[in-house]
């Protein structure tokens, strides 16, 4: 089948490459030449713009959009709109807020599916994990496609309507915050601790058989091996947080607790706290208070 | 080569068909008749006591402990230390503690190994993850066991002197703990949330190529899959708790924060709770204290 | 100087007997008469609707709204608009979230002062905390009237512009949520610790001069001797969480962690998980998955 | 009455006032002579050693340690030993673990009470919080002095047997370190939120009548003062933790939850992890192992 992909960063690429590999037409586009330059290269037909892509596609368009989520995903729908009628579908791959795609599924001609895409960009070998809400013949009509950008058949599946597949994609970024501060526990502790270890070991040791083996647990096996023992100059400074912090308001909307979920993300804000944290500076200063306890000082 | 096992219980048990399918020989003993009975079965030459299980094995004895952590370790220790020497090598492949290890590792003539042991019975086919703290010969030594038991050569390592392999073992079961309870919290929120999802679909389809991917999250597939979308009659009880305790007592002792090791601690904690927990019964009365709400009551 | 009270539940009323006690003149409304009888009998002139309050106020008017937080608000304020002017000035008092007082304030032609009120029914007496946003002339006007509500004149304050006093005020809440559940988490220990011990006097011991002494504190001592030293038949069930559930909410938009904060409102939400938590539920589960520990099921 | 007071620093000078400005008589005992001169001039008798002290105490002897937890009180205690009898009574009002406090009452002749003072220097005016344990005649025995020393006979109260006193006085402590890490949430929260607020002026407002009101808010708004809206250079380092490291210690050996508590000693130990947490380290590299995300590193 032939599909239509906008957005040609290292995601889009990668979807680029895994459709043709499979044996699909691919039309691309995205506002930097260059990249349509490099998709063009590994086989896809360049399109000079969202016209020109829409032309090449004809009728019943399928197009997958792997732009960044946001602005950039309403601009190019309302540009893509007019070319939109109800027997095309529209792929949302990346990161947008359920209630996003839920309003955007509402206001296009065309079906549209929300597909939570994870497994990054170490994951362009193996596929990706899709999670796909939206009309079910829409989903039923890019298989194809979700095949050969997914690890295959098993590796995407219908959510249910509009928006439960960002829904689903939130939760798991969730989770894999808790996840990844989790490990980082466990080897602070080991790093801290009483016996002096090799952590890539330990790592590998685990990976091979143990109840907490997982994916993650094989990229810390990698840090290890690439970064040394101490992790080196890796600085203690967590970026990200946008569908942590929207998975938390979803939490907090639907008042189901999720301690270690708001844990992990509550780290990533502290590692990014410059001037340190002001509560506990007061915590300091109050020991002063009660107790005449020796305030330290900053410089000190 | 040729390996007494102590203790036939369920794991003792996978430890003897490994060890037999590796082709070595296995002296083995339990005070459950029938459990030697079993052994016996899968080839192994049942001993009648200890006395019997040292004399079969002779000189350089290759001993490995299966029984349960704490006072039966001891026990059977001292019973076979008459029987031990500088030559001999005894793992204990249960769940101690890392300094009972290290106290008997003192104790004992033999060269003492202690063997963390992970993958539990579902590990049978596959084999464990074997962390092995004390003396490098008696690690060299039992290479060939290990090999057997783990997954393979990866399956286990050294990680340094006494105590080191127990305390790898406790950290990870630290791990576990919060690994389980934020898988829980991701699905809590699923379950309880906006859309009607099929659970087992999700696990499913984050097993393939997902970040958070992991054998843990295998585990929540199959309990879906058994016990239905809604966890059927799974009680909110859950049992354990010796070994994440120690690892937030040594992460005390350490000053190391874990808060999602914590966390997930706790919530085992309050799942046991059968009384309601006492902080919330006082919370609740308080909103009456100040602002007249009304106190809800048992049985309302 | 004269005040309309619009709201006249069990805060109004409080708002209405000590304005009267200060010596100030009180014009009453609230949508039921039997209400608006009672602030009559306390000493304020009763008014028919809003149109008959305003009338009774005459220039300059002075107005209280004590109405519960959400629609009520912005259906007495837009009742009340037609009657204001530049010279007016409207208190709101209640809860309301410190975005909708800065809308509020932006399209009423009176000045409009967000007022956070703590203290609860408890506060009779002794008065209240006022926390206040706004255009300063309007709470320099107000003073005579904050004066009279609050404690006295350190009882208010001006926090800064629109929406400063119920942001204040929201994050009082939130600490508010944190110190209960603290106290709750002691007495939960001690309760269940190694000692028999009569928490009343625990609490009024610690009243008189320990470091944790406070109003909440002394509240706690109240429920010990109300309820008992076991808390009879309080059950385990902490009703409310709007204002804490801002306070995480601004937290997750500001990347401030607030752990304790978020924790205590956690704790809410799980005393109200009627079905228990899904989360435990799948630990449980897992426990048997790795490790083929018995599953409790429920009703065992 | 007579007391000896052994220990004189901060704490145990103002001891030393109290009792003395409450018409008793006081024998003092330091190795430090300066301290032993400062509490002379302040009218108690000075001793020359232990043997002297207990020698002019004479029959029936009433004996306050005021030195530090740990090994002091074994000292002091061995070397009051041989003077001591069934009829004299020592009170240990320092900050010591309560299993020591069991142990020692056990050993010793002379009736032994475990006396937790809270107040800190702070309370020198005012008095001090006494949670004391031991057998009830000498705690009748000791009421002139309690009375002293407390804020007066609602200060001090039987907890129970031995141990009982120094218990009730950790899970103070820990209570005491998660009600300063709340006020220190909301008042970061206030400091890097919406508004630029006077946080002096939000703790006096909320000092005067609001439900959080307390003498640690007295002492947030007193920081405020001294220190600047900002905290100016005060670190975030809060030194400290034994007591709560113990609270949190006994909570997982009863199995109670107590998240809260547990998080302020984790901020703690994480305002003094000065290489930066290994555990957000890890997570910053993840995101590179999945994600490609760049790494920040240190210096940059």
């Amino acid at each position: 089948m032939q599909l239509g992909v906008i957005g040609l960063g290292r995601m889009g690429q990668i979807v680029v490459d895994r459709v043709l590999d499979a044996g699909h037409d691919v039309v691309a586009f995205d506002l930097d030449a260059a990249a349509v330059a490099t998709a063009a290269d590994a086989g896809a037909r360049p399109a000079e713009d969202l016209n020109d892509l829409t032309d090449r596609l004809g009728e019943g368009k399928r197009i997958w959009l792997m732009v960044p989520a946001g602005e950039a995903v309403d601009a190019t729908l309302s540009e893509l709109e007019p070319h939109l009628d109800a027997e095309d579908v529209v792929v949302d791959g990346g990161n947008s807020h359920f209630e996003s795609s839920v309003r955007r599924a509402e206001s296009t001609d065309a079906a549209y599916l929300d597909c939570g895409t994870s497994g990054g960009p170490a994951g362009a070998e193996l596929g990706f994990s899709l999670m796909i809400g939206g009309p079910e013949w829409a989903y039923e009509a890019m298989t194809p496609v979700f095949d050969a950008i997914a690890t295959g058949p098993a590796g995407h599946d219908r959510m249910g309507p509009s928006g439960s597949g960002h829904y689903v994609k939130m939760v798991h970024n969730g989770v894999e915050y808790a996840l990844m501060q989790t490990y980082g526990e466990g080897f602070e502790l080991l790093a801290n601790g009483r016996y002096d270890l090799d952590l890539e070991s330990v790592a590998r040791t685990w990976n091979n058989g143990a109840v907490i083996r997982s994916w993650l647990l094989e990229l810390c096996e990698e840090a290890f091996r690439e970064e040394g023992n101490d992790l080196g100059d890796v600085a203690d400074h967590v970026a990200g947080g946008s569908t942590g912090t929207w998975t938390v308001q979803e939490a907090l909307e639907q008042e189901i607790p999720v301690p270690l979920i708001y844990q992990a993300l509550a780290e990533r804000f502290g590692s990014r706290a410059d001037d340190g944290r002001f509560a506990r500076r007061l915590a300091n200063r109050l020991r002063y208070g009660f107790g005449r306890h020796e305030v330290q000082r900053r410089g000190e």
